[in-house]
């Protein structure tokens, strides 16, 4: 067992690397035709749920998944349960299940057990748009047959990258409301803790809660997910914090008291010194904003803290907007420079049912009842880490170019006529800032020198040194490329338009069905 | 190094099971009364997506949390490094978040670092409905505040649970259509392969691919999802096979040839004798059906495998009847017992926008064409494995009972007026069958026999022994289970009803607010 952690029958050690991935892929060296090189690439293919008006992407994960699986080594013993699982894996009969068995061995007596490919990948928290590639994967000569098969590792990039989005675009609508009517603006820093990361029951697993609850923490700093938060402080950053939370109640503390106002007692006893939370709504939430806020309000008071109230059930905007008028009976209100009511020393977060479209409505109303938008902070469980999937940002991994054994190369395209958002991108690429715009070039023909290239090689048969930021100049810059981007660009270059005009040209001529 | 396995340096050894909880909860031990006991339970409050006319749910997972997090031992080092994340977890100032460090070291020092509560669960797979409580916390004495601490963890349960049954209800649509229309109804040794996992790349993580896949394998036999069908197998099935696939192109194949035809002549010189599958839109779907099919039939029917033809765009009940009627026409059919047409050694898979509602649609439509619901396979990948969420069956834990420090008890429910469907039942509970139907019951009064209890310790301050059955017996349990339960019941006994009229009333009369 490793110090401190888990012990040796966890999930990574018991299920080998040599099955991490779609059982399909174990007979594709077969499928194949025989080659010296293929190139494949992942793309984006749409906005944030089809969204066109807007379609920045915060491109985030891919050191995760290189430092924990694409880097490791197989071992003979890899192979050997491999060789047991496939061995009863083929239906109908549980017979052996066609699998590359003699590359597998190749490399791990040639390359030292690592996987033979190379990949290429965008810097991690680049903001981009659809179809710009965040990563090519390359495969030469004998393991040529293998350039796909961490397809289905490498596309779980989906996931942080669309969390990090969706919170992002949660930022930039609780930015307006900042802007309108608090106190510096964006620049508030309060607007860092308005978007509170609820989410880790309601993830899938503990590694979910993990890379969906870091992806979070690129733009907000709130979060109860605290396997998140210590990953993102001692993993990336140093052992500098990124997280943060408040002491809260949930409805088990409220109901465990006699009273409600038992419960909120404790609570300023504890911690009314500083920031605290309560969950009104255990019985009845307007009773309880009549009967119980007014009766903790002198104790409250003397401790000096935050008190933030949290309605969890009923319509959201109506029971915020009691919230706040109950605030501001019981504690009073200043009027800030920008002429918005702030209730004094208490607050109210909304954890209940928050998705971007209720954030943006719920400030709307309080903005539109003269309240400041730093009087109101919302939670978001689920819908911030499990609300989302493959489809949400339209993540794929193409093949765009391959080199068959006789030296005759291709570039290739997927381009199904019943789908043409499913079309993509053909040949060896490279991508290159246009105007500041991340933007797809052919890698050859001189359009993208080197150094110019965003696509980096973070893998090379093997671990490659990659300097990763920490996670401090992560979020500067996402920050500062997110508000940099144009909400929408043309991100295909033109010889790359060439160069597609060009293959459906000779597809159409060569007719590729028969 | 595990043998075989991953790194020391993986998520489970970098994040300390001292933060495996959300960051409030770290707050609740000076937030709650003083307390001898305190009892919680964890429930779904609804059926799938809302369904009022079949509520059953297959209640699977809690093995997996216990064997991988709750049973863990906690040592000096995790609290030591709980200990460097809390010191700046505190928002604003990023100063000690309250935490129960007296406890830790306390469990760590006299109870051999195992987490100080009881469990009692349900028996994996078990089918109930609703409001069934699937696992019982119990926290005594110095540690009775520690009662809520793994809920975060053990409400992960909902995820399992979910795609278990999920995946059960559209089995449910399947062994409808092979009544209608197979050769031996739903006892066909085909129907566990109609419904295939697509999902491990639409997984946020790793361990999701294997937690998920697995709750499918409960129901079909058809999964891409190696991880989980490894896992299934060699952990949790003493190696006998779980899981099973047949080798299939993907477009990067498909696309990779210089004709979808020659790619297809490859896959019959590979795999013609036995399954195969191959994509057929990567150009044009209509074209790939009416000159590709022809053009490789002689050598397939040559081969004498059988053949899977797999749209991937457009909509998915033109283009299934288009594969059968190409299929019919190039391979011909054979007419079953019941009067169907069955294609002659080719067959077709959907798996592009798959869920159960298209899934119950197709069905119809090729029946009503006249052909065999054996014809036509599924493949579901996000639809499966991650559009799903912690309120499609609506689960929560919540307080039902404390002894406080006096020796006084009392019964707890949540019942928010704002949200009649998050009520909580209140006291210790049991559960036991009557006419087959878990039903949950008061603990006691002499309702249910320790025999009949269905909630069984499963951790009691520490491991404890469980016949875990193996996955073979819990497969045919989850069968039996859920045909036999009808599917809808009333689950609450008329005891523990009278206990939630007797607990509203003693509230009503006592004012809890103030």
């Amino acid at each position: 067992m490793a110090p401190g952690g888990f012990a040796a029958q966890d999930i990574f050690s018991q299920v080998p690397i040599s099955v991490l991935t779609d059982s399909y892929k174990a007979s594709h060296f077969l499928s194949y035709p025989e080659a010296q090189k293929m190139v494949a690439y992942g793309e984006f293919r749409s906005g944030y749920s089809k969204d066109t008006a807007d379609t920045r992407l915060i491109c985030y994960g891919i050191r995760y998944l290189l430092e924990n699986f694409i880097t490791r080594q197989w071992t003979l013993l890899d192979i050997e349960r491999a060789d047991s699982f496939y061995r009863t894996h083929l239906a109908p009969a549980q017979s052996l299940f066609p699998y590359p068995k003699e590359l597998f061995l190749k490399f791990v007596k040639e390359n030292n057990g690592y996987f033979p490919v190379r990949i290429e990948a965008l810097p991690e928290g680049s903001c981009i748009h659809p179809h710009v590639p965040v990563y090519q994967i390359t495969s030469e000569n004998e393991y040529a047959p293998l350039c796909t098969w961490l397809e289905t590792l490498l596309t779980m990039m989906w996931y942080p990258t669309t969390v990090a989005t969706l919170s992002r675009r949660a930022k930039d609508v609780l930015e307006a409301g900042f802007e309108q009517s608090v106190d510096g603006g964006r620049h508030s820093p309060l607007l860092g803790s308005r978007l509170h990361d609820f989410g880790f029951r309601g993830c899938t697993t503990v590694e979910q809660s993990v890379i969906g609850g870091v992806a979070h923490l690129l733009n907000f700093n709130g979060s109860d997910t605290m396997s998140a938060a210590y990953y993102a402080q001692f993993v990336l950053n140093n052992g500098r914090p990124v997280g943060s939370s408040i002491p809260a109640t949930e409805h088990s503390v409220m109901t465990s008291w006699p009273s409600e106002k038992e419960a909120i007692e404790n609570m300023i006893i504890h911690f009314g010194t500083g920031l605290f939370a309560c969950v009104m709504d255990s019985y009845d939430y307007a009773e309880a904003l009549a009967e119980v806020v007014p009766a903790i309000a002198q104790k409250k008071i003397e401790a000096g803290g935050f008190m933030v109230l949290r309605p969890d059930s009923g319509d959201p905007v109506e029971t915020i907007l009691m919230a706040l008028d109950a605030a501001e009976k019981v504690f009073g209100c200043d009027v800030n420079s920008k002429g918005y009511k702030v209730p004094r020393g208490c607050g109210v977060i909304q954890g209940d049912g928050i998705d971007i479209q209720i954030l943006s409505r719920i400030l709307d109303a309080v903005i539109a009842k003269g309240f400041s938008a730093q009087a109101v902070a919302f939670g978001m469980g689920g819908g911030l880490l499990q609300k989302v999937n493959r489809d949400t940002l339209s993540f794929a991994t193409k093949l765009s170019h391959i080199v068959y054994a006789d030296g005759s190369h291709v570039d290739i395209m997927k381009s199904p006529k019943s789908d043409t958002g499913k079309l993509s991108l053909p040949g060896v690429m490279a991508v290159k800032r246009v105007n500041g715009v991340p933007t797809a070039f052919p890698a050859e023909g001189g359009y993208v020198s080197p150094e110019e290239n965003m696509l980096r090689v973070v893998y090379d048969k093997g671990p490659v040194k990659v300097d990763w930021e920490d996670f401090d100049a992560l979020r500067k810059r996402v920050d500062t490329e997110w508000h940099a981007l144009p909400k929408t660009a043309s991100v295909i270059s033109p010889p790359l338009q060439q160069k597609m005009k060009d293959v459906l040209a000779r597809r159409t001529a060569e007719h590729p069905h028969v």
